[in-house]
């Protein structure tokens, strides 16, 4: 007879718009201890969990996507920081922190360690998400334009500070006051604005971007997407890092104005973040610094508890979090 | 009193497809010599002229096109390659051979030589562009897979054949069964298809291409393209260099499914080849050793006289011509 282990589990595969119903609060057990045999294991405590937008993709019965679908009936996947209780792998010991793959659960047996590392406070999808997209795929320059659509998103917030770092004028699109505010205010953006008190997102960009946009950071895909086309500069660039307004469309919108690509000699390129985790190194010792100067912060949205977590998750395609959205399982 | 000049004259902007009417032959005279104190200037007998999906964009009114809007009640203007009957610019002199932009008309002063070249048997558009973007763009490598849309024409045939002298596999669309059999038994591609004669895109490509597809040599557009991009392999590279399906249409086709992009890491990129002529020296040293082997072949479709102009031009927009297409407007 095993502890109590809270799960939250994928019970239906996502169809259009998700739904809390699809996932399941579920109590089950399990026994605090790496069976008889299993090598190179670790039994680990759940304390934060990351809702990041790829996940829904998982939730989905898709063929052909770039991760695995999740199992029907068993918890939920993502990344997340966990406190090593036992390990029989010769890289970990009790007490250590771990970043990697989790169950959306209290306590997980990890079997594959091929996802994760130690020291986990240092690794931070979002930044390098950000750090990787902007400088390896974009390659700015100083005085060139940015615009960050999902700007005070886990990404969007570090791009943008990375982007006035570099001498670059910035402006960001957010669904609200209160994250328009913000980029403002403490991310130090040249400008933003609301794209929902926005009836025509050229008009809007045009405003921001009297002489078009030099790189564009694309965090929503479609229409937002359509529009930056007809306002990027020659030999403009565009990261695409995700289109979170497309994910819970049946029929996604359709992007009619690609010939801008050919006159205007755009380069338009997709990328993950698991890519690139060979340049952390490089990561580290750029942003560190800035971090300790205070010069990048950073805001974390926090949900407490398992309870909680399923609402944490769809919040973020209904833009309610406010910067890294996070579920708190246990503090220590 | 001159000598008559027949003229191509742009007589309406074009307005969704481009119609006959929207052109007329007109009946000039001209001046055979260079006004007084007209330096820099040459004097030219045009002998060819080059019909490009490009000049469509020209034929419209247009704000921010990468080229400008051709002027109302003036020639069509284009590449050609033209005689020179008298100069006032110390490069030229009587009967050099010149390529570069000219009216379509029998006879052209030029006066801005800055896009013009002596020596045009070696300085051709098409190559250039199939150059430039198959090995600048699409960085090949041996065994990839390639897919070439519009493969017959005048660029698509020559990437196709640079595809094979890499060691690609490589499959063309087009748009008639002798084009395929063109592609199949002339140029070498490994396969090729009728893209008329395919309900399904997908499922077309899904035969040629098991496996998917590395680089796409983008020359149409629209639900090519999209199909293309569900059938890309991870890191796929796509150079964006036409999309003649869409040109004549009111509202080009939505492309829905950009998420492609970031799923599988896809490149897409689009160019235009002024941007490459400064590796014409490598292009010539790679391309002319395999003309004179007879191992790069081309095919070129002619129409005879400056009365048969206006029909050869709209012919590339139903796919009409067989190759690279030309008006023939004197022999020499």
């Amino acid at each position: 007879m095993g502890s109590n282990n809270k799960q939250v589990i994928l019970k239906s595969y996502v169809n259009g718009s998700p739904k809390e119903s699809d996932m399941e609060l579920k109590a089950s057990t399990i026994e605090l201890k790496i069976p008889e045999g299993c090598n190179d294991a670790v039994l680990v405590k759940n304390l934060y969990l990351s809702c990041d937008p790829y996940m829904l993709g998982r939730m989905k019965k898709l063929d052909g996507h770039y991760v695995d679908s999740l199992t029907l009936g068993a918890p939920i996947i993502g990344y997340g920081v966990s406190r090593v209780m036992e390990s029989s792998h010769p890289d970990y010991e009790k007490d250590d922190l771990l970043w990697g793959f989790v169950g959306w659960e209290e306590y997980t047996l990890i079997t594959n360690l091929t996802t994760c590392f130690k020291n986990p406070t240092q690794r931070r999808m979002a930044g390098m998400t950000a750090y990787a997209g902007f400088f390896e795929l974009c390659t700015p320059k100083k005085g060139e334009t940015v615009f960050i659509s999902a700007a005070s998103g886990a990404v969007g917030q570090l791009v943008g500070q990375f982007a006035k770092l570099m001498g670059c004028y910035v402006v960001g699109s957010a669904g609200s006051k209160d994250k328009v505010d913000l980029l403002k205010n403490k991310f130090g953006f040249d400008n933003a604005f609301n794209y929902k008190e926005e009836s025509d997102y050229n008009v809007a960009l045009k405003r921001y971007f009297p002489d078009g946009i030099d790189i564009y950071f694309e965090n929503v895909g479609g229409k937002m997407l359509e529009a930056v086309l007809n306002n990027m500069r020659i030999h403009g660039r565009i990261a695409v890092c995700g289109m979170i307004s497309q994910y819970s469309l049946a029929q996604p919108d359709g992007v009619h104005n690609l010939f801008n690509l050919i006159s205007k000699r755009i380069k338009m390129e997709g990328f993950l973040v698991m890519e690139y985790y060979h340049l952390y190194p490089k990561f580290i010792e750029m942003v560190l610094p800035h971090i300790k100067k205070g010069d990048i912060t950073y805001v974390e949205d926090f949900a407490e508890g398992l309870e909680n977590a399923a609402s944490a998750l769809l919040g973020l395609f209904s833009g309610r979090n406010v910067g890294k959205q996070v579920v708190v399982v246990a503090r220590e």
